[in-house]
């Protein structure tokens, strides 16, 4: 007799099945490692945490979580809108970005089509496009950079969706909005451009671009945002898109009507004004994204240069090189990211922290690459 | 040209666009109430809100919120799989049971494919099927109930789900385990039967099962269970299943790493254990559930006997008898719930509420329903 879980529609079936990393406080717990000392810097989190406006906010709205969330979001749409400029209508939020992205695959995707995505881009393309039964055509990245010629010559008559992140995670680099609109102005009405900007807060001034502002010229453009790294609220799950109403309009067909939790919702209501948290982070990212690419330089590591908040660089020569100096790093109590996940088994990224985070990560990092040498 | 949005599979096109209800502040605004007199009895919430040991737990999470959460839930997992004396590895984690249902429907639901599940069943069961582009099989009520033996006569070869609700939501009603037994006994075994048990804990302990030990016996069988009703935490959106290994492993390849939220994590695993806060929440039910019954008795209304905590009643003769006593009630300052969503639009459902919460509807009814005669 056939197994109920062979009835699992055949792409389903192909997913890798996720394997969550453990918990840092069983890695603490099985090294030995002293709790106070470990440092971080896996995730591309804000090492501020989150600003006091957004706790402000949560603990009042902590009084009533019995109650479901707001299913529409209304007052949290209405300061977004606000902030682009945009109908309320134009806003879809979501469970994370992550969710977002889902969604947009969900409206647009199905057998028989295909996403299109550089090499090297974010892990959840191809998870969200073959959950969808789609195909994922990747394009080879050039530099570690999105390569968008490459994405024009891809695009054929079955894709339907694009997406582009920028800054891209885990490389770092950046397109710069000319390239950006000259390859909205050629990229097929029918495909829709999901321009992915969890990390657009984290840009230097004569960098930033306001992408939201060429939903109305190209109604096939969806800007997706987090909330979840520079605004420090990755554990509450927010983030959202700006694009035209009638895809708005679609994801909001598709998503689970109570997807944001009521806390996120407050949450995120009350960073959007936090202005002074946001330098702040800024401020203290750029420092460190300083203090990090000085210290990979004397050390005479290649890294690539990052408009982001993380850093990714060459751990060594070899498929296990960015392992073994991971597990070395690890026991000197520094936890950054593998990413042979990504088809970088060389490599290694390492989010930016607080000054005195990165100096731990810098002290540790030689002597993890020691013990590559002595293997 | 085509516009973009048509290139969207037709059965994403086809799902109802969601509607969402104004936020209750708006209503009072509206219609000039006095927000501290407004009772709202429309969305099943626990009237006492959450418990102290998940307030606590809150609290003490939400200094952290910078970080993502345990993508592997691994801490409430462990505490759900030894309460119900199964593997942490046959649990799965949702944003909500809606999450978990949506789930169980992109495991094993494609077009071709079918679900089949009951008329005046939860809203989500049609929302999730029609995503997945498969095809809804309605089966007849038989007094508002489940009809198992017509489910067995409506699965065909493409049936990969059956949706049951026990208790019933919005009809309130309940299948005995002896009859839920013997239909999975029955059931092909390449059929997912989800069990929706979100109303499970408010049911009286002559009437109490525990299905999480069937599912040794019947691998087809998920068990769906939720923190958003009797634990209070709906606000925070933390639903579960427990299922064979297999199924579990599908159904972790396609849900969103993030998917729970961290307080949601920490305020379900602090209220598994808050035995008091849920007997309370009980007898609070039950109390109610008489005292709503009684009166709606004494108005000599028709109404489904209840397992839940709401009453489904008749609030007239007429397509639009229900949403006009909504009507009436609402500027009565009582919000309940219209449920010609449902098919049922002589009817309305009663959450309940504290005993003051219930008065005031038993006192506004009669007013309500006299604007009915009126017109």
């Amino acid at each position: 007799m056939q197994k109920l879980t062979d009835q699992a529609p055949e792409f389903i079936r192909a997913i890798a099945p996720y394997k969550a990393g453990k918990p840092v406080s069983d890695v603490v717990r099985e090294l030995g490692l002293d709790p106070n000392t470990v440092v971080k810097l896996a995730s591309n989190e804000n090492p501020l945490g989150l600003g006091e406006k957004a706790k402000a906010a949560i603990a009042q709205a902590a009084a009533d979580l019995g109650r479901y969330p707001d299913a529409n979001g209304f007052s949290l749409k209405a300061k977004l809108a606000n902030r682009h400029g945009v109908g309320s209508d134009q806003i879809t939020l979501g469970n994370g970005s992550n969710d977002v992205l889902e969604l947009a695959a969900k409206a647009f995707l199905t057998q028989g089509r295909n996403a299109v995505f550089s090499q090297y881009a974010f892990a959840v393309y191809p998870l969200a496009t073959q959950g969808c039964g789609a195909q994922s055509k990747v394009v080879p990245a050039v530099c570690y950079t999105h390569d968008l010629d490459g994405f024009l010559k891809t695009i054929d008559a079955n894709t339907r969706v694009v997406f582009i992140a920028n800054p891209n995670n885990p490389t770092g680099t950046f397109l710069p909005q000319d390239k950006l609109l000259a390859f909205l102005k050629q990229v097929p009405k029918q495909v829709l451009v999901v321009l992915d900007e969890a990390y657009n807060e984290f840009l230097q001034p004569q960098d930033q671009y306001d992408s939201t502002q060429w939903v109305g010229q190209f109604p096939n453009l969806l800007v997706s945002r987090s909330f979840s790294k520079a605004y420090g609220l990755a554990g509450l799950r927010v983030g959202y898109a700006v694009s035209s109403v009638e895809v708005a309009d679609l994801m909001n067909r598709v998503r689970q009507p109570f997807n944001v939790n009521s806390l996120a919702l407050a949450a995120a209501e009350a960073a959007v004004d936090d202005h002074e948290f946001l330098k702040q982070t800024y401020d203290v990212n750029l420092h460190g994204l300083e203090q990090i690419q000085a210290g990979l330089k004397a050390l005479n590591l290649e890294y690539v240069p990052s408009y982001g908040n993380f850093v990714l660089f060459k751990a060594g020569a070899g498929a296990d090189a960015g392992m073994k100096v991971f597990d070395a790093l690890q026991r000197l109590g520094v936890i950054v990211r593998p990413v042979n996940g990504y088809g970088l088994p060389e490599w290694l990224r390492v989010s930016i922290g607080l000054p005195h985070e990165n100096d731990a990560f810098l002290k540790a990092l030689p002597i993890a690459l020691a013990t590559l040498q002595a293997s």
